[in-house]
C-alpha cells in the first residue's frame, strides 16, 4: 500500500459464498430460526471477511488517534487544550475510559500521537507531521499531501498490527475541540446545515453552541471543501485525528478485517472512508448511538444502526470498546452453540 | 423468608447516601462530566444496593427457569413440546444460546426444572410441584398455593446462591408456548388488549397469530384474574417459569442485589414483581429490547429503557447474558478509571 489508490483498490467485497455457508450453519444451531437477530447478521458479516480465519477468540485493539486542533483558539471548547496531552499520558497509563472499558472486554488500546501539540512522547507511537492542525476557521487543517501521508501511515499501522495478530480493530480518538471539525465533515459530506449537526461536544454551555455553529459554517465558507472529494474535506475542515481514523477504517477494510466504529468522530471518519471506498462499509461495525446532536443524521447517511444505547459522549473509542463484547458474542454463538441435528430437535421455520 | 410478606418486606430502597457518594466519585474521574451517560447512572444504581460490597469483579449468574405449559395443546406454538426437555438437557451441556453468551461474559448459568413435563432429571436442580402448568385457556395455570410456594422457593434459591457468592443475577427461562401466558400477564397488568401484545414468539406463522390472540383473550375471560393482585394473575394466566422468574427478581431485591432482566418473558415477570413490591424496580437492570410485539408496551409500563438493540427473540436469558458486559463495564469504570485530581486536569462542567 504505497499509494492511496493501492489502499482503496485493496478493499474487496465480502465473500458471499462464505456468508451463505455461515447463514446455513447458524440456521442449524439449537435455537428457533433467526431468533438471535442482529447477532446472527453480525456473525454472517464477519464470516464474509477474507482476513478472518475464524470467528472466536479474536484479538481486538482500539487505535486511539490523538491530536490537537488549531480551531481551539476560536473558543469552541471549554476544556484546556493541554488536556489532549495530559489525557494521552493517561492512555499510556491505562487509566482513561477507553482503556478500562477495553480491558473489561479483553481488548488492547494503542494510543497514537498523530498531531498532539507537544514534544514527542517517548513511550508513545508517533505518526505525526505537525503539532496540532491549522485553524479551520481561517484556512485548511492541513495540506492535501499531509492528509494523504497520514491516511497511508494509519492504514499501514493497521496492516502491521494485523500481521502481529490483531483481528478486530476499533476506532478511537482524543483531541480537545475535535467535535468542531467532525461537525464540519458531517455537514459537508451529508449536505446538511451545521445547525442540524453541531452539539455540545464535551459540555460546551448551551449559550455557546450558536458560536460553534458559526465557526463550523465559517470553516466551510473559508475552505470551500469539495463534497465529492472526501480527502479534500478531511484536509480542509478535518483534523489529524480524523484523517488517522479514516486511515484505520480503510486499512482494516484493505486487510479484510472488521473495524468497530465509536461515536460522533467515528461517524465522520466512516463517512469519509465510505466515500473514498464504498465497499469499506461492509467491514464497519457500529457500536453505540452517540449522545452528540448530529448522530442520527450521520448514522442515516452511513446506513448503520448501532447496537448500544448508552447516551455516551466521551469519545476515545469507549463505545467501540463496549461493543467488542457484541463481536465476541457473535463469534461465540457461531463457534460454540450446539446444533439441532445432534439434539434430536426438529424446529419448523 | 418464610412467607411472601417477609420476602416483600425485605426489599429495601437503595441507599441514597451511597448513591450520592458514588455520583461524586464518578464526577472526579478522568472524563468530561456525565460523558459516560447511562454507564454512570448504572454504576450509581449499583452503588446504592446494600447487598453489594464492591462494584467490580462481581460473580454473575443467569437462573434459567424451565417449565412446560398446558396451553400448548391449543396450538399456539409450532415447536414440539418436548423441546423444553431436550433444550433443558442442552442447558446442562452448556450448548444452548444463553450458556454460550453467558460464558463469553464470564457468567454462569443455573438451569432449574420448575415444571418441565418430564421425570426428574438427575443432574438438574428441581423446584417443581408439577409436570407442566394447567391449560390457561380452560382454567388456572396453577393454584395460588403452588404459586406462592414456587415464588418463595425461587427467592430462596437466589438467597442461597447469593450466600455462595453470586452478586448479579439474570433472569432466563425455557418453556415451549410461554409467550402466550407472558402475553396474558402483560395484557392484564398493563390493562391493554391482547392484540397490542401478542407476537410471533418462536416463529409462529402470521396466519396463526389471530388464534393465539383469541387464546390469550379466552384465558383472561375464563380465569378472570384480578389485575390488582399480581399473584392471582401469575397463578391464573401465568406459568411455573414466570412465577419462578418473578421469585428470582424479588429474591434479588430482598438480598439487595441487582437482577438483569432478559426480554419479553422477563418483562412480564418484572411487571408482576414490581406490582408486588414497587421498590424492587430499583434492583432491576434492563438488557435488550426484545423483538416480540408487546415489548414497547411492557417496557413503558415498567419505565425501563434497554441498553441493547439486537432484535433478539430467543429468550433463555440470552439478552441478560449479553448485558452482563454492561454491568461489568459500569463497575470497571467506577473502580479502575483514573481521577482528575491526580492527572493535573481541571475540567469545567
Amino acid at each position: 500500500m504505497q499509494t492511496i489508490q493501492e489502499l482503496l483498490a485493496a478493499i474487496q467485497p465480502l465473500d458471499e459464498q462464505k456468508q451463505a455457508q455461515a447463514a446455513q450453519h447458524i440456521d442449524g444451531l439449537v435455537k428457533p430460526l433467526n431468533s438471535l437477530g442482529r447477532l446472527e447478521t453480525l456473525a454472517i458479516q464477519l464470516a464474509g471477511m477474507r482476513g478472518l480465519t475464524r470467528l472466536d477468540d479474536l484479538q481486538k485493539e482500539i487505535i486511539v488517534m490523538c491530536a490537537d486542533h488549531g480551531v481551539y483558539e476560536e473558543g469552541i471548547a471549554i476544556s484546556p487544550q493541554q488536556v489532549t496531552h495530559l489525557q494521552a499520558l493517561n492512555m499510556l497509563k491505562g487509566t482513561s475510559g477507553v482503556c478500562v472499558l477495553a480491558k473489561n472486554n479483553g481488548a488492547t488500546v494503542l494510543p497514537v500521537d498523530i498531531g498532539i501539540d507537544c514534544a514527542p512522547i517517548e513511550t508513545m507511537l508517533s505518526l505525526k507531521v505537525g503539532r496540532g492542525s491549522g485553524n479551520i476557521a481561517r484556512g485548511p487543517a492541513m495540506s492535501r499531501a499531509d492528509a494523504e501521508l497520514l491516511l497511508l501511515r494509519s492504514a499501514r499501522l493497521v496492516q502491521q498490527r494485523a500481521a502481529e495478530g490483531i483481528a478486530v480493530f476499533g476506532t478511537g480518538e482524543l483531541g480537545i475541540a475535535n467535535t468542531t471539525p467532525a461537525s464540519a465533515i458531517i455537514s459537508v459530506l451529508s449536505g446538511c446545515d451545521p445547525h442540524e449537526v453541531v452539539g455540545i461536544g464535551a459540555n460546551l454551555p448551551a449559550d455557546r453552541i450558536q458560536h460553534k455553529e458559526a465557526i463550523v459554517r465559517q470553516a466551510i465558507a473559508v475552505n470551500q471543501p469539495d463534497p465529492a472529494d472526501a480527502l479534500d474535506v478531511l484536509a480542509k475542515v478535518g483534523g489529524y485525528d480524523l484523517v488517522g481514523m479514516t486511515g484505520v477504517i480503510l486499512g482494516a477494510g484493505a486487510c479484510g478485517l472488521p473495524v468497530v466504529l465509536d461515536g460522533f468522530l467515528s461517524y465522520a471518519a466512516a463517512m469519509a472512508a465510505c466515500q473514498l471506498a464504498p465497499e469499506v462499509k461492509s467491514y464497519c461495525i457500529p457500536s453505540h448511538f452517540s449522545a452528540e446532536k448530529g448522530s442520527r443524521r450521520a448514522l442515516d447517511c452511513l446506513g448503520l444502526t448501532p447496537y448500544l444505547y448508552l447516551d455516551l459522549r466521551l469519545g476515545e473509542g469507549s463505545g467501540a470498546a463496549l461493543a467488542m463484547s457484541i463481536v465476541s458474542a457473535a463469534g461465540a454463538m457461531y463457534c460454540q452453540m450446539g446444533v439441532l441435528a445432534e439434539s434430536g430437535i426438529a424446529l419448523k421455520a
